[in-house]
């Protein structure tokens, strides 16, 4: 191309190779001017210029030509370079996580025989979890909750095995949706269908043998829509009992502990997160609003190959609203100005979650509103970080999840911003898997112990009304009961000015 | 652009306004020139060419390059063209509900004044949703469901007055989300937080002074989780009951009577939808993928103002599966296949669903497959279609859901396709508003009465596995308690050549 367009090259092609083409072109034109020319009074007056051609001229006409196509092609490659922008910017993070596969069907049968000896443990006897994270997590199927209800059940009824974890595996499916359904959970799997006007509670405790007996215990999933779980109670017959594992004893302890494959589809995710991030910081221009800069970031994390992406940007006060306000999103991107970005997508069902906050552009010493401001915004931000380090530290197998939170909400409070919910207005963090945001939940409330395979959100904060926000948060794996405890994907932020210098 | 960029345009600029311009690009290009020639020997051929300039060379030169020019900015256009072509596409769609805006602040007033007599019948002292579409009915919050409930609760409890509308209203909310509470619920709602570490249904019970006493009646949403439901009932003082809203017997009679504005915002995402459906259609060239189809009517529903929007579209035997599989998903588009589309979106909350099934191209007699598939293509759309006729004749006040239904599987049956669920393998209808699915369901089990304000999709279907699916879709409105009984939102489909004619 380069050479192609250059001035001199257009030029050597009109004098050689391109000449007798160039003479048909100007056969044909100067016979379709032959006829027009009366129409145009400007056109009229060519010939007296052309009646005395030189070499100068000549010169003249070629270069402004080769010169116009040269601005015409620059500014075509531009535009296209602004249409394409994305694709070319963000091409280094294609392909990010193509070495990690999904879940494998093995695992989730594991997962599946794991559950089945909960119950056990637990006195149970049927478990059931409509379409949502439970489902996905023990069938790997991806389905939609409608009101049409999707279920998989685990019952150890009339099972002669004295091995718990032979279970009868089993999934509901609406009848006009058999193929979707095999096509999900696929082949082998028992599926039991209802037509349009049959209760699909009714269908599954025949299939059962719960619409008669008693003394079955079943357990439904608390994240099941009560329209499911009472359809699901009322059908059975009276003597059976049925009861919401509310709060998630089942499933919380199978889900919590998360495997080396679970692990690796997170730590490529949240990498893939902050290089997205990264990427899109090095390219926001001034005076840009929230919403350009968030599409970005979705854009980034697409070509990464993450789904489901979502962002959140926030630019100086407006992130003192942890997840923003519409109120003033009109605000535009000044120098020295704060930038919180909160972002995340899907990789094989797995969610990833990052927040970095910034100081723009990448390296900036200085604010728009003056010395203090600058001062106060790295004072916060450092005692962030150091809320994040203090925080990580706690992290051990035994620890509670409460401590976690405590250690950082000590710095915050050492700081002068209080030790209750005053600055530091939500918990140290949240587990993270299928869902966003699970068990277990880095809470001063929660006395659960950390344990080996938990994976959860560090995400202290500050925000001060008016004035600012930051949040730093980072994805942890609890890997070891000896030090090093914790895998955490990528680094952290330890430093205002490059907050993403190792990744 | 056509002027300044023609042949002859060009030329007159070279000759007249532009000259002292050119001369000043030849007088730099020169220098330049002389400073490189040495290193250049193809350029250095140049000066025998133009040692014997002549009027001739001159003019073809000249139009050699306003060729060039002429190419290059039409290529540069085109490619403009492709890169931004829905935006041209579907330009007509654009601002095509701006007309139409959200519901009032007076009418969600009403609403909750209604549910509030609904109350008071059933002898209900407190309901309680949590976010999701009923909270957004009530509320007009659209906020998103996450581990930390926001609910929306109607108390009659210590209340005065005689009139049964004057309920207390409350928005449950997480303590660190208030500004954003605010700003999604409006000021002068009475606002009640939890923090991190309080429950709030002990934080709400107490609120409420149902951590003591006995008697009063708590029904919670049928859509709530089960955590929520049993949460809050875990929450009451003992003499207190809990219930599950199980059957919809509370919000089914309010959500599902449709105000003149639900009604106009339906009626103009519906034909928005409708609209898009046809661009795509005629837009669409052969070869082309489902997935492509797809996403140019993502694109124009966005572009007619729809946001969340979703489309399924299947060639030939793939619309065998109502919902598509992914089995067959890289087929491509033929002279004569049948493509079904099946999209909507969302305008202020409010959900669309349109289907058609045609042949393509538009107005195509033939297909590839030849005359007999034609015929049988003929007979089995022309089936669905006088099925949907036959289900329109049968809706009126009074009439049971399981009327409409049965009307449309008459018709499917006398064709020979079976009466149950062999081809028509689905209800003919369902309720749609906030929600996309929602009562009342035109289903053969169901024996409610048809009541003015109801609105709901009518959808017959043909599935015929491994051969073809035909499905024609339409929302309806039941506004009169005489003839005319419904209103159709733009014309059905009566043509298998050309199924939107009259929109």
């Amino acid at each position: 191309m380069a050479t192609e367009y250059s001035p001199l090259a257009a030029d050597v092609y009109s004098h050689a190779s391109l000449e007798g083409s160039a003479n048909q072109h100007a056969q044909d034109t100067a016979d379709w001017r032959g006829s027009t020319s009366s129409a145009s009074g400007v056109a009229g007056t060519a010939p007296d210029h052309d009646s005395k051609p030189s070499k100068k001229i000549y010169i003249v006409v070629g270069i402004f030509f080769t010169v116009l196509i040269a601005a015409g092609v620059m500014m075509c490659i531009m535009l296209i370079d602004t249409l394409t922008d994305p694709e070319a910017r963000y091409a280094h993070l294609k392909n990010f996580c193509s070495h990690v596969g999904p879940i494998s069907k093995a695992e989730l049968s594991t997962r599946r025989a794991r559950l089945a000896e909960e119950m056990a443990h637990a006195d149970v006897d049927v478990f059931v979890a409509e379409a949502g994270s439970t489902l996905f997590y023990l069938t790997g199927a991806a389905w939609e909750q409608s009101e049409r209800p999707f279920l998989v059940v685990l019952s150890r009824l009339d099972n002669s095995s004295a091995d718990p974890r032979q279970h009868e595996y089993l999934v509901v499916s609406p009848a006009f949706e058999h193929d979707k359904a095999v096509e999900e959970v696929g082949p082998g799997v028992s599926l039991v269908y209802y037509q349009e006007d049959q209760s699909p509670y009714a269908v599954l405790t025949k299939h059962l043998g719960l619409d008669a007996g008693t003394g079955a215990h079943v357990v439904v999933d608390r994240d099941a829509r009560g329209f499911v779980h009472f359809g699901l109670a009322g059908a059975l017959a009276p003597g059976h009992t049925a009861s919401s594992d509310n709060g998630g004893a089942l499933v919380r302890q199978v889900r919590g502990i998360k495997s080396t494959a679970e692990v690796a589809i997170m730590r490529c995710a949240n990498l893939a997160t902050k290089a997205a991030i990264r990427a899109v910081l090095e390219s926001v221009k001034g005076s840009t609003t929230q919403a350009d800069v968030s599409a970005r970031i979705a854009t980034a994390l697409e070509i990464a190959g993450l789904s489901n992406t979502w962002s959140i940007a926030l630019f100086g006060p407006n992130a003192a609203a942890p997840h923003g306000i519409a109120g003033n999103a009109g605000l535009r991107l000044t120098k020295g100005m704060m930038i919180l970005l909160d972002a995340g997508g899907q990789l094989h069902g797995y969610q990833s979650d990052i927040t970095r906050t910034v100081v723009w552009p990448l390296g900036a010493t200085t604010s728009a509103d003056g010395p203090e401001h600058f001062a106060r915004t790295t004072l916060v931000w450092e005692t962030v970080r150091d809320a994040h380090i203090a925080a990580l530290a706690a992290i051990r197998p035994g620890a509670l999840a409460s401590d976690v939170d405590a250690a950082a909400r000590r710095v915050v409070q050492a700081a002068g911003f209080g030790g209750d919910y005053e600055a530091f207005t939500h918990r140290l963090g949240h587990g993270i898997g299928i869902d966003g945001h699970e068990d277990p939940y880095m809470n001063r409330g929660n006395a659960e112990e950390i344990q080996v395979g938990h994976c959860f959100s560090v995400e202290p904060g500050i925000y001060l009304k008016d004035e600012m926000g930051v949040r730093i948060e980072d994805i942890v794996c609890v890997t070891n009961s000896t030090a090093p405890y914790y895998e955490l994907f990528g680094a952290t932020s330890y430093l205002l000015q490059d907050p993403l210098k190792d990744h």
